[in-house]
């Protein structure tokens, strides 16, 4: 899967990763994988509903995965849950 | 499937649910979802995952469900993104 076609989920505004998605698919990308950690899982699955229910509402959910990522900190590694939604159109 | 064989994730601490669930396979249950709304989707994913990877490895996931539930408030409908993980052994 080519890079531009995951959309990685932090701080910004939930509408500002839907309308990249929506922008994706109007350049005729066909699916497309959202990721997140920790807290944002929440956040990327609110945006994979509100795509498909407000904006395209042909697109179909593919593998979801849940992992768990070790973080190398200063005071030493920390896990964190992380989730992938892929979707297609 | 059994009414209790949902386990539903609300406020109390992670750890809580994860020994709930770690005490239902004990109990010779083979399946289990766990079903999370709003913020709390963030934490029914560490739930699984601390689950699986710290207390029965030869769990795996079955279906995960991603939906949007419309909550009934007084000052109007509000919508709510939830997920159910299935896990099995």
């Amino acid at each position: 899967m080519a890079e531009e076609n995951i959309i990685y989920v932090g701080k910004k505004p939930t509408m500002n990763y839907v309308l990249a998605i929506v922008t994706q698919f109007n350049n005729n990308v066909d699916h497309l994988t959202i990721k997140a950690r920790g807290k944002s899982i929440s956040k990327a699955v609110d945006i994979a509903e509100i795509t498909r229910h407000k904006f395209i509402q042909e697109i179909k959910y593919g593998a979801i995965k849940l992992e768990t990522e070790v973080l190398h900190g200063e005071r030493g590694d920390s896990n964190v849950s992380s989730i992938e939604i892929t979707i297609t159109r």
